[in-house]
């Protein structure tokens, strides 16, 4: 595990009805990444088929196979540089099912693939939601664990990835913009801030940007460390953009938080396991 | 249930050494919120005793029962405006324990005391752990959910909270300031601000003030809203305060984030409750 990880977030704005061109445009971006370092690269959600669907028939068209062409392009770009690649892609599964999917890819080519569990608004129409958990995986730059977008409001779930022995968590998202930040911060970025200090982990957000089909996108990449601060971005246009933080992520193993505190091992499941089992909150 | 609640956090700078300079100091806080109308009044954690302890003989000098005179005095001033207060004391238990606890009052008298449940730094060297979940109680203002500063650095206990349907997290705090916030803004607000985002409820933050013992203190109180944003405070010389916010609690009993979306039944116990039940996080 190396000490140091360049971890690149490339902020793109993808757009639906063109799959090839967004293919293009996420495996350059990739290239230049890899070419400027970066060990860890992250592109958005969805980053072959854009995001405001009309149909189920626009979402097939640019559905991809995990085993194609898309997770190759990424394996070959990674390869230049023994670079990790975690993106996000519209997949279609072999049994005919659409997934909103985050893939890890490396030289070698697919490390794993996750189905996003919590679908976001019309996603719903369109994808079925994952029945497998997020990942963490082993590399040689540390434990990255994977996500999607809506996943970071489950605190559960990102608590689930950090006690599983995630130092980062590499989170595509495509996160419409709604209106104005509390508090003159985008709320992304507070959720970012905070799931990687109260994990005392770190946390890769990569948004995609620009507008599509009158949605606003936030284009609020950033990369948060284990005190909540912001070690890379936000992109000050809000536009395309590759940001660059270079993370120390063996910081993350150490969850001491004074002489007498550790933030895993100061928990106490024993008092509030219960509620959380609880399906519905009622 | 009204459908505007006023919320007061008194932000308060007791000393170690004299507990009833301390209690006046709360009594009198607590009298001039509900004077001004508060029917909801938040003061510090430990507040009747200070917080940078040298011995436990101090701790022991300042503590008190939960039936004894200071939480009666809140409840007489509860009682002239039909208030609720929540404030932090340093108690000493039938049993001869020490706890930090927070106590939820209303003109009837003691209607909750809740020891809190994870210790910070010395604490544990002066203060047994509470062993009872932290209670959620009905109010004539929406339903109440208590726990003490540190507390909220732990997703599950507030999620917790939130599921066992709490409108308003009331949290006393003694909040060292630990240097330069990250991007500009404290951590115990965003810490606030993304708590009230998640589970869509309120989250009211008295914290303490001033420097005891070369210790400085946040003066961090403040009011967070379902959408993240802050209703009241922060305190902007981080002295000496009452905020005051009005809360229309009753927007936290509706979850709802999109057409498709709750951010409650949307959760996935079934994906991730396996580790978070792991008590060490290996």
């Amino acid at each position: 595990m190396s000490t140091t990880v360049r971890i690149a977030c490339c902020q793109l704005a993808p757009e639906v009805e063109v799959p090839e061109r967004n293919a293009e445009l996420a495996r350059a971006a990739i290239a230049d990444a890899v070419a400027a370092g970066a060990q860890i690269v992250v592109v958005p959600e969805l980053v072959n088929s854009g995001y405001v669907f009309e149909s189920i028939d626009e979402v097939r068209a640019s559905a991809v196979p995990a085993d194609g062409e898309l997770l190759q392009s990424w394996a070959q770009e990674a390869a230049r540089g023994d670079a990790i690649v975690v993106g996000g892609f519209c997949e279609i599964a072999p049994d005919g099912r659409l997934h909103n999917s985050s893939a890890l890819v490396d030289g070698d080519g697919v490390r794993a693939v996750y189905r996003k569990i919590h679908l976001w608004d019309r996603e719903s129409l369109w994808f079925s939601p994952g029945e497998e958990d997020a990942p963490v995986l082993d590399t040689p730059y540390g434990r990255i664990g994977l996500g999607v977008c809506y996943d970071l409001e489950f605190p559960e779930f990102t608590r689930g990835l950090a006690l599983r022995g995630a130092d980062l968590i590499a989170l595509p998202t495509n996160w419409p913009h709604n209106g104005e930040p509390p508090d003159g911060r985008p709320v992304l970025h507070s959720l970012a801030a905070i799931t990687a200090y109260l994990s005392r982990l770190f946390v890769a957000v990569c948004d995609r940007c620009g507008t599509e089909r009158g949605v606003e996108f936030e284009g609020g990449s950033v990369i948060a460390g284990p005190n909540g601060a912001l070690r890379a971005g936000p992109v000050a246009d809000r536009g395309t953009e590759t940001i660059i933080g270079d993370c120390d992520l063996d910081r993350a193993r150490d969850k001491r938080t004074s002489e007498r505190n550790d933030a895993f091992a100061d928990r106490r499941p024993d008092r509030y396991l219960a509620e959380l089992a609880n399906a519905t909150g009622e």
